[in-house]
């Protein structure tokens, strides 16, 4: 059955229907009014709230021939939840507006919910809310919101020269499997896989802010970029150490039989939205954190001291 | 220029110049942390925030021969504004994903962002964050922010038997732009601007709150679609009087031309965007309101007692 055929309102129901009490009760404990008013209503503990959108759309940012609809819910999930993260706080709520073309599935509507819904459970958060139409481009809108529990927010403008950079979670595993599945694989699953749905250590984001980290950000349009912005905004150099990144065997071979530099997915892939801090010196990091380069006087981001020579990231007006 | 020679990035700085104190400072007083980095952070006075999202597709939502950009920039905002005033809140911020097709002028998204930035600052919000992305389909979803002020929401469920119907604003004005403009005519201005920007008394939706509204709904799916949603969520039936409706000579006779009744522009015209609230019998109601109808015991939404024989609204799916 199309969207066409359900019609708005019944599509608005039928996604109701799998958020509720009755679908295991995976609202967030923090959301007070739910999806059904004309807004919804979601705690702010400290008196502030953190808000950020990102928007999917197909063909640019997912293919529904690459990736189940349930991978893109997780996938447009976490790319708003980690943003939330990297300002060291922890998601509480989620809204879509979903933009469909007339003779989509329905079912395909139902598993995108079901993704985002389990990725946002995964952190306490709920969908809240949410807007539909058609539209000749499918497209996903999500904003998401999150609490500071007390603590400053963690800009992009506060690193220092002498702190240390560090890392948590993946890279260049997604813009792997991207690769793959562009020159018509479906394997090294692992690749795949991280292309499909990121694994985000979200709780790192806050767990960061208590200890004491002066600049964060999510990487979405790769290290070398997303680090170019904290350089920019903190008016300092960043430089990473190539050899601290641990590259799976999977992904060395992947890179060998495609021809392909991995140091490219490693500094330029930005689809597995790993955690970048700076933190000062002395930090004692727990494990989840990777040291991988510092910051010094002056400006740009080198890798070994020196300009990477690949590409540097993605500007989603321009291809690659 | 084109957002394409523009670039993401060029785009993004572009938008954020125009949003900053260089620009008037129009970001709203609530703004903590304006865009630039992952997330935004806004106030949230009494530990709650009111979340709502709706989406505009160019060509569905809005044409480009027959609004300008700083018009749909204030009807996008307008929407999403209007939504959080239903709830009886006041309006904090606003976010917006826009995707937009890569020859689309830069200057265009400058004048979206202008309507947005403007209308927001009516109701003293900051255009706070956003994303960006290209698109076959020009879309425009938005997100708004706002704060209760320690007032319950008014919801859509509290409506009951023996309240008044009560609305503040306009209301068939935009429908019947939409009308003339879709014969191809340009005037009526009257109604041509109404259709281009709608004029909504934010203010009433947190003054409802505080004057005791049992229900209060923002009108953009139309009267009659709308109040079947107070209706349902309420439990009750709605009765409306036709004959206080005051049509203005340019609406009458628009009418009259197009072989139209007008009453259908008023129930079932949604772009005005309208608030509706039921209160008890008794309360003194500031002049903003005028009184539409009855809550009764039973379900459905009549007029004069009769089910109303034109088109009920709007499905996003359907064409009406």
């Amino acid at each position: 059955m199309s969207v066409t055929q359900t019609g708005e309102f019944g599509l608005i129901e039928r996604i109701t229907a799998r958020l509720g009490p009755a679908a295991g009760g995976r609202s967030g404990a923090g959301v007070l009014l739910g999806p059904g008013d004309d807004a919804a209503v979601v705690a702010a503990p400290d008196a502030r709230v953190v808000a950020s959108t990102d928007v999917l759309v197909a063909g640019r940012h997912f293919r529904r021939d690459w990736s189940s609809p349930v991978d893109i819910g997780h996938r447009a999930a976490a790319a708003n939840l980690a943003d939330i993260a990297a300002m060291g706080a922890t998601p509480t709520a989620l809204l879509v507006a979903l933009c469909t073309p007339p003779d989509l599935e329905a079912s395909w509507v139902d598993g995108l919910i079901d993704g985002m819904v389990a990725e946002a459970a995964t952190v306490g958060a709920g969908l809240v809310g949410g807007d539909i139409s058609a539209s000749p481009t499918l497209t996903v809108s999500v904003t998401a919101l999150g609490d500071l529990a007390g603590l400053a927010p963690v800009t992009r403008s506060g690193a220092r020269p002498g702190d240390v950079v560090a890392m948590a979670g993946r890279v260049g595993y997604a813009a792997a499997g991207y690769t793959v599945l562009s020159r018509g694989f479906r394997s090294p699953r692992l690749l795949v896989e991280a292309y499909r749905r990121p694994e985000v250590p979200y709780h790192v984001g806050p767990a960061a802010a208590m200890l004491g980290a002066t600049s964060m950000i999510d990487i979405s349009d790769g290290l070398l970029a997303d680090l170019g912005h904290i350089a920019t905004a903190s008016g300092v150099a960043v430089d990473l150490r190539r050899n601290v990144f641990s590259l799976p065997d999977q992904l060395r071979n992947a890179a060998d039989a495609l021809g392909v530099d991995p140091y490219d997915w490693v500094f330029a892939g930005g689809d597995d939205h790993p955690l970048v801090a700076t933190f000062p010196e002395n930090t004692l990091l727990p494990e989840e954190w990777r040291l991988i380069g510092s910051v010094q006087v002056g400006s740009g981001v080198t890798v070994d001291g020196k300009p990477h020579a690949g590409p540097a990231g993605w500007d989603h007006f321009r291809a690659n």
